[in-house]
Parts: C-alpha cells; structure tokens; sequence
C-alpha cells in the first residue's frame, strides 16, 4: 500500500464524477417524486395540506440531518491533525451514501411500477444508512484515502439494504431506531474492514493519534448534538402518533441515565479518579445506541433507565479494557472505538428489543399493538416469536456485517487507491491544504505594532 | 475546603451511581407513560395520530434542549482552561437534574392515582428546571467539585420544584418563559450559594479566570443558540394557537433590541470604544430573560422591544460596575456574572409582567384571555390583582431562591465534597485528563519532515 | 478613509441607539400582531389552535434563523484573526436588519388598513431579507466598520425590499428560495460596494487575510449549518402541503451533487490534488443557491441534482480563476468570493428558474398549478411568459444592486465611520478587546507547579 502515490489529482475527480453521474442517469431514469411531494398527485385527493406527512416527519429528518454532517463529523475532529479530514471526508461520503442509499433502498422497498418513489421517508431512510456508513468510517479513520471511502460507502450501502430488506420485511423483525441495521451492520462491518487493513507499523503514527485541547472541544459539540437529538432518530420513522412520542421519550431517559453511569465508570476506572474525555465524548451516546429497538416498545421509562444505565457501563469499560486487547490481539485497530459506541451497545440493544418484543401483549399495548407488533396483533404468530425474529435478525446482521466487511476490506486493500503509508497516517496534510498554526505566532510578533498603531487611531 | 484531596475515585462514581440507582428504582415505582405515549391509553379514544401533543411540542422541546446543552454548555467554556469543566459537568448535571427534575415536577403537579404521568410537556419543564440549576451552575464556575455540583442539583431542582408550585400552581401567577421560576429563582439560589462558598484567596487563580481567542469563539457558540432559540424557550409550554405564536414573536423582537443596546452600551462604556466578548456573549441575552413573563401576554412588539432594549442597557452596565462592587463589598464571587444576564433581567421580566397583566382587558385578548388569564377570563379575579399574584410571586421566589441557597451553600461547604483549593481554581486538570497543547507543537517542527516526504509521495 | 479615528466610542453607540429607537417608535406607530399571533382575532374564528400557522413554518424559521447566525457567522471565522468581528458583527447587523427588514417588507406587501401586520411568514422573510445583506458583509468583509455595515445594512434592507415587491409583487416572479431576490441581489450589491471601497494598498494586511487550522474548523460549522438546513431556508415561504415537501427534496438532492462536483474539482485544480478548505467551505453549498428559484417547481430530483452539480463546477471554478482576475482586473477584492458562492449560482438558479417555468403544464401539476403559478393556471398567462417574467427579474434585480450597491458604496466612502486603514484590516483588535494567546503560553509555564501540587492533593 505504502509505496503508490498519495495524490488525488485525478484519482478523487474521476471517483466523484464518475459516482456522480451514475447517480444522475439513474435517479433520472428510476426515481419520482412520492404521493406527497408530486405536485398533481397530492393535488389528487381530498386531504387537507396539513395532513401532509412533511409536517410530522420534517423536524425529525433534521434533527437526524445534524447528527450525520455535525454530530458524526465533529465526533470525529478529537484528532489534533485530522479534523479536515473528519469533518470534510464524513461531508462527502454522506452526500454521496445518501445517494446512492436513495436507490439502494428503492430497489428493495420503494418499487411501484417500476419506479422509486421518494419524500420525507426515504430522505430518512437514506440518512439512516449514511450513518451506518460514517460508523465503519469511524473505525478506519486516519487510514484511509477518500477514494477508498467512497468505494466502501458505495459496498456498504448495497449491503446495508440488502441487510435491512432481510431482517425488517423478509424475517418481521422492528428496529426503528437501527441497534441492529445500523449500529451492529456499521460497527461490525468497519472493524472487518479494519481488521483487514491491518497496519502493523501503524505505531509510527502514534503520535498523532491522539487530541489537543481544542480538539477534544470540537468533539464535544458532535456528543452533543448526537446525544440531543438521538430521541429524534430512534423516533423518526416510528408509527405517527403515541409510537414517535413514547419512542423520544423512552431515549431521552436511556441517555440520561447512560451519561451518569459513563461519568461514574470513567472515574472509577482512572488511577486517580480523573474524568478521560473518550469516554464522556463516546460512552454517554451508548444508551442512545441500546434504545434503538425497544424504544418504539412499551419499554417503560424505568426499563430504558436500565439499559442506558448498563450501555455506559458496558462501553467505558471497552473503552478502557477490551479496546487494547483487541487491538494487540486480533489486530483489530478500532480508531474511534466504534465496538464500544455501536458494537456492543447495539447487540445489548438488540438482545433487549427481542426480550422486550416477547412479552408484548394486547392488555399493555391495547389497540396500540398493530402498530408496533402488527402480526403479533393480527394473530399471525406469537409474542415470543417477534423476540425469536428479533434475535435472528440480529444473528443474520451480524453474519452480512462481518462477511461483507472481509470482503471490501480486500477490495480495499488494492494497492490503487491512494492510502496514506504507515508514516503518514492521522494527517490532514496528505489530502488538503493545510494553512497551519505559524499565521498566528507571526502575528503575535505584529501585535506590539498593531496595538501601537491602532492607540493612536483610537485616540 | 483546600486540606481534602480533589480526587474524585471513589466520590464521584459512587455519587453518580447512587443517585442513578435511586432515580432508577423511584422510576421504577411511580412513573408511567401519559396519555399521548401510553400504546393503550391513547388508542383508547378517537383523536387522529396527527393530534398527539408530540408534533405541537417536540420541535420546541428539542430546540430547549440544544439551549441547555449547547447554550449553557458553550457560553461557559469562554475560560482559557475549563473548557472541559464548563461543557462537561454541565452535561453531567444537566442530565441528572432533567430525571430528577422529572419526579420532583411529578410530586407537584403530575401526580394521577398515586403516579406521575410523562410525556412531551414533562420533558420540558424538566429541562426548564435544569437551566436554573445550571444558571447557579454560572455562578459558582470554577470553584467546584463535580460531586458538590451534584449535590447543589439535587437540592436546587427540589426547591425549584416547590417555588414553581407556589407561585404558578398556589398563587397562580404566569411564568411561562421563567422570568421568574427560572432566571431569578437559579440566580440569586447561584449567588448565595457563591456568597456562602466565598474564597478570601481566589485572586490566586486570577490568571487563570479569563479568556483567550478561541475560546471566546467557542463560547459564541453557546451565545448563538441560546439567543435564536429563546423564542422556542419562553413558547415551549404556552398554550396552543395564538399564544405560542406570539410568545416565540414577542421574544424575538425583545432579543433583536436587546442586540443593539448591549453593543451599544459596551462600546460606549469602554474608554476606547471597543467591544467587550463578555457583554456580547451575555448581555444580548438578557432580552430573552425579560420577556419570559410577559412574553406570552398581548405585550406588543412595541413593548417587547422596549423591554429587550432596557435589559440591554442594565446587563451591560451590571457587568461593567456593579459586578465589581458585588465581590468587593458583598464578596459574591460570580464568575458569569449570572447576576447580569439572569437576575437583573429576570427581576425587570417579573415587573414587566406584573404591570402588563394588571392592564389585560378582555377587549384586547377576546376569548383569547381564557388561555392566558383564566381567573381573570372567568371573572374571579380582577386583572390588577392578577398584576399582585405576579409581584407576590417575584418576592416568594427572591425569598426561597436566598434562603435556599444559604442552606445548600452550607451544606457544599462540608469538607468532604473535593473542591479545588483557591490556588487551583478555574482549571481542568484537577477532575480531567487533560492532552495540553504540547502534540500541536511537538508536531509543528515534524510538519517539514511530513511535508517532505508527502511532497514526495504526491509526485 | 485613513486618517480618521477608529475609535467606536461614540459612533457605534450613537449609530445603535437612534436605530434602535427609530425601530421602536416605528413599531409602536405602525405593527400589529397578525391575525394567527392576536389573542382576540384568532379566537375570533372556528378553527383548532393546531391550524396556527405556527405549528407548519415555525421549525422551517428556526432552522433558516439557524442558517442567519451560526451559518453566515461563523462560515466567515476562516480568517485567523477576525473571529470576533465576523461572528460579533455578523450577530449586530443580524439583530438589526431584521427589525428593518420587518418594517420595509411590511411597507410593500404587509399593509392592512394603515397597519403592518406581524407573524411567523414575516419573521422567516425578514430573516431572507437579513440573508441578503450578509452576502454582502461577505464581500467588504474585514475592511469595514460596523458602523458602516449598520448603515449599508440600512439602506440594503431597503432596496431590497423594492426589489422583492417589483420581482415577487408587479412582475409576478417567483423565488421561493431567493436565486434571484436574495443571492444574486445580496451578490451583486455587495461586489459594487466593495469594488467603490477598493483600497489600492491591501496586500499590506494580505498576511492576515488568510486562515489557520483551527479557524477553519470554526468555519465548517458555518458551512455544515448552511447546507443541512437549505432544504428548510428554500421551502420555508412556498405554499403548504406538497411544495414545501417538493422545495425542500429538491434542495436536498441539488446540494449532495454539488459537494461531489465541488470535492472532485477542488482536487482536479489544485496541481498536488490536494483539498482546499475554501472550496469546501463555500462551493459545496452553490447546490442551495441554484435551486432556490425552481426548487418549489417540478423540477425533478433528476433536474435537481443536474443543477447541482453544475453549481458545484462553476462555484469552485470561480474561485480557482475567476476570482484573481475580478480582483486585478475590475478592481474588486471580495474577501469570501460571494461572487462564487451567490453570485453565479443565484444567476443559475434565476435561468433554471425561467426555464423550468416555461415548461409548465396543467399535465405536470395537474389542480397543484394553482399553488405554483397561479396566473399560468388560472388561464391569464401562458407558461412560456412565465418564463420571461422570471428573465426580466433577474435582470431587474442585477440592475437594482448594481445601482445600489454603487450609491451606497460613495455614501459608506465618507470618511466619518471610522474604517480601519489597509495597514489594519482583517484585524478583530481595531474594534474588539481581544484577549490574545499569551495567556495560555504563559499558562504552559505553570502547568509543571500546578500538576505537581495537583497530583499532591490526588493522593
């Protein structure tokens, strides 16, 4: 890998355009405006224009639009000499994987004849699986080219429906706030990524794998925004009604409870009791991640309490233990540490979605069961089948994460796509212009003269 | 205070976790979803999904949300040195205060057959009640332990608790915005609670309690959210339809005037004109304060304006003469100066409220002034006594927030809590593992080497 | 312009209060809520309060007031040592043209009965309205006071208030997102204005005219804010039901192709391949500007993204070589190259608005005709001259902020509002107390004492 130039110039141009206009050919050629966003067939109806689904799913895609481009890319800007690329490379493979998942996810689940047809929910949709794209990046972050990213976006997003078409319309399984589509398919998925692009000399890079001060603020504004607005995201596609409201709300008090165990487990773990931002900028989002199936369920605020409480446990104590073992280890090189934000927070989440979905019955969520569980209301099958659907989907995602992980990652590993060599890694310097700090330390030199000269002005 | 070790191994997770565990196991065994989250409560009637509370509420509540997190978050991180501190306890104690909050509300005025029923509503005034804790939180910046902090939480929301039902539930004065509740109630609580905290010897970290560049930028970024969403803020829980409306307008236009005056006022008392970060970052703020009593009233743009614009001149002018008089002479050491963005403002806020519900007439609400007045509307009451209902309030609230801050600074001052000594104020490093700028340095002299060798690999 | 004090004691307060006060008194004179914002006329109907406009522009609002303070703001922090003066006069002129802009807008299309009738329509057109003059605060950026910008932003919010109402109002033009009466106008002014304020001698502060890292990153938030929430600022005004849900889908798609045609040309220009921050900054959002036009039409997602990704190409392109040649050639020294970024694409956005236009049909928008082009479906006019009412508006608002831009740009040449001298400009220290880095150097000094007496106390 290490000995192919580095240079974009006409590796990124081509990629981009190339995607770029393949995106235009077939949104022109597959793509129409849905029942609520066409001009002639709203128009063809006898509904009122506040009943369009705009009003009740719009705030929640923003919301969901700041976590992807402004949560997931400040997240990320905790590296001292990487925060172009954070935020920069999260801004292009999201504006292309939110693309392309437009397709991807029309052709297994907007088809009508023979058309996708897109609104407020696909753009969702489409943002849902960006995430799932920008968890893997996380994982890989500071080792990768863009090209490279936007070739693994592009894999992803194709497997990320395929994954999704099996587990929510083939096997019946509900997880409207993605712990299994997208959290474990993302997380297991970038840590075989990873995993195969192994860098044993990764080492010389060290020390620039790390944060300064302001850079850990950066990161700051991601976990908030990703902590403020996780109530929307879980929520976002739910049924309308007590589904989205119940869905917020159980979330809001998961990340609650999650930020104090994450506070308490990473004094706890540290020799002498000091806070390590890693664990507040990641571990306080786990209960986020661990309410994203059973947050549309009657989990009840007490029971969401328990799983944030449990996932901020779980992940400082990754963070601190299990990370490093991986990492010598399986020669797992996890950057961001998304197996303790997403991976096992997302399988908790999952194990907890299927407990949950067993006991559901008509007496707790009456007339209310057909939308959560609607072959459970139907008669169709059983409770404790939903949680037998539920723990086999999460089963089948991990299988399509890992296996399509191994596989991209080779693909990845092609010696062509301009990776950063052992030396180099964690750099803003290899893909962009970088302005550097001695701009200002010339200036400090001015400012006796400034000062001086604007003294008089002032007078 | 100074001879107790600051490290917070075993205070910190043990308050954290203890205070999680009682929250969860109190959850547990009073709360319950509310009609409009509860699967079966609400598919027990006949009202479309469109009309759950949740779509007229939620985009309010979580623009409030950004404020207490990001808002108060950011606009504390203006210290070169606690950046860490200001973001990160404020998430910390934010997050225990809203579920705190959430059954200490409950207690009050949430309580059905012996439970506390929760939904969109009770997650706004439970962020409500956080940002008085975190108001007082401004007050005493710097100078405190995370576990002191949590411990002022506990005690504040409780009392918060209990004022807000005195004055709105008991008295039934309006309050919408918080004018009083909020502001006045969490600053002079965070006022006395400096007061009684008073370090003789804090001029030993002077050098550290003060700005650089960055970190003003930083702090904008609290000011900013906190500024566009106060109208959403004083909206939350006003009624539906008009009042809302005219709540987040009057706001807005009390802010944009409060803007001018505040630069005006800074530039004029500075002796060469130039603006002071401090006066922009808060006192443009404190049109918001103002208008959060009489905000949701018929109190025109005309009056908004006028009131943003007064609270302007006072803020600015607080900061700028009688913060120094306040900690030379009455030894309040406010490190904020909450003082001048919340409690002046927010005194000015209960007065305008008082005057502008003495004169509401049901010729200029309609039967409008059902929503805003009810006893009024009904005839039980005349308007001018609605006008004493509000004065009373301002002083029972003035009156609980000083002698509650009196007991819980006493309680704080228990040597137990690991506060920093006065030789160690307003700094990270104490509660966090802190990078330091060093890697930023460091790396500098390594950019030529990498420029090189990019240079290199770019050809 | 050199040789007069830039002291700000007297003219910016003076210059803030008379505004402000003339406002006021302007207010009081002559604004009145609207009937959705007075308590006595809404309740004087038979419709629910969730019919309140409220509920159906108000999340579009916030997330257009967003795009005004956060996006505009700190999208202009890139330069190192203008920070304070980009986002605090930014913040200032914000504060004050939307309190204009209220008044103008209400002159030329909100007068009921001698009254200007005030709600959340007129928040989010007096928010584009602010739009506009901060386009061109881009373009004098550094080398004005803020005086000067609260007297251009005075006479800006006028003409562009006459211009909305000859384009929106007699021609029968339509611009929901503003190609023409927000960007191209808010351009184009601003090009004239700097091109009369020319000064011969600013390479003398060419060594601040620049960025460093970390204000770049300051900078992306501006640029993430601004792209996310385009979809919201282009549908905020158009008609409710399917077009806000079209406008804001169009949107959406038009800005994803243009950062994959802005990333793919910002590395193919650039000799080494490598990113320039500047482009990403600016030209990734050109997706927004040209689909502000016929984004509320049909313009497919198809025609969407095609828009785009032309945008993307020219914005970038303008930068790379466009822009050096305007500043030796014309004379214009447009610090943030609005002429890239507004310019061009409000241009494109204006033709692809003619165009599309043209090519209405009662066959593609069956009875929704009536919402877009209300002539066209009412029989008064073909299609076809839709399209060239549109053409005549846009060279109606060129003509309109050229001659406007010229006059306002002699008055701001008056040698009484204290510019700073080209030795001096990009300079946040001219008008700011401005706390410096030494404070954390010094502090680096410390830290050896500090961590050693803390490590004492953590034992």
């Amino acid at each position: 890998m290490t000995d192919v130039s580095t240079n974009m110039r006409l590796k990124l141009p081509v990629t981009c355009l190339i995607l770029e206009i393949i995106l235009i050919i077939l949104f022109g050629a597959l793509v129409q405006y849905d029942h609520g966003t066409d001009a002639k067939e709203w128009h063809n109806g006898s509904h009122g224009d506040y009943n369009n689904d705009f009003y009740y799913r719009y705030p929640s895609f923003q919301d969901v639009h700041v976590m992807i481009f402004i949560g997931f890319g400040f997240l990320m800007t905790f590296l001292h000499r990487y925060g172009f690329s954070s935020v920069g490379f999260n801004f292009l493979i999201a504006a292309f994987a939110l693309q392309w998942a437009t397709l991807m996810q029309g052709f297994f689940h907007g088809m009508h004849a023979g058309k996708i047809h897109i609104g407020v929910e696909s753009m969702i949709n489409a943002d849902f699986c960006t995430g799932a794209v920008l968890i893997s990046f996380g994982a890989v972050l500071g080792k990768t080219s863009p090209v490279q990213l936007l070739i693994m976006a592009m894999f992803e997003v194709t497997l990320f429906a395929v994954n999704e078409y099996i587990v929510l319309s083939a096997l019946g399984a509900k997880d409207a706030g993605g712990s299994m589509t997208i959290h474990t398919f993302g997380a297991y998925f970038g840590l075989m990524v990873t995993r195969i692009l192994y860098r044993p000399n990764l080492d010389k890079s060290k020390h620039r794998n790390c944060s300064v001060y302001h850079s850990d603020l950066f990161a700051m504004i991601g976990t908030l925004y990703l902590w403020m607005f996780w109530p929307s995201f879980n929520s976002a596609i739910t049924a309308h009604g007590d589904d989205q409201h119940r869905t917020a709300l159980n979330t809001y008090y998961s990340l609650a409870a999650c930020t104090l165990s994450s506070y308490a487990l990473s004094s706890l773990t540290a020799h002498d009791g000091k806070l390590d931002m890693v664990h507040i900028q990641n571990a306080a989002l786990a209960g986020g991640v661990a309410a994203g199936t059973a947050g549309e369920m009657m989990l009840t605020p007490f029971g969401s309490m328990i799983v944030g409480f449990l996932a901020g446990i779980i992940s400082v104590l990754g963070y601190k233990y299990l990370s490093p073992i991986l990492e010598e280890k399986l020669k797992i090189q996890d950057t961001c540490g998304v197996h303790n934000l997403h991976g096992m927070p997302g399988v908790l989440g999952a194990i907890v979605g299927a407990i949950t979905a067993s006991f559901a019955t008509k007496e707790i969520y009456g007339d209310g069961l057909a939308d959560v569980f609607p072959d459970v209301a139907s008669g169709e099958i059983q409770a404790s089948y939903q949680g037998v659907r539920q723990a086999i989907s999460l089963a089948v995602t991990l299988g399509i994460a890992l296996l399509g992980g191994l596989i991209v990652g080779f693909i990845l590993k092609l010696p062509v796509f301009g990776a950063p060599p052992d030396t180099i890694c964690f750099e803003d310097s290899i893909y962009w212009e970088v302005p550097g700090e001695e701009a200002a330390h010339h200036d400090d030199q001015l400012t006796t003269v400034r000062t001086e000269e604007s003294e008089k002005l002032n007078s």
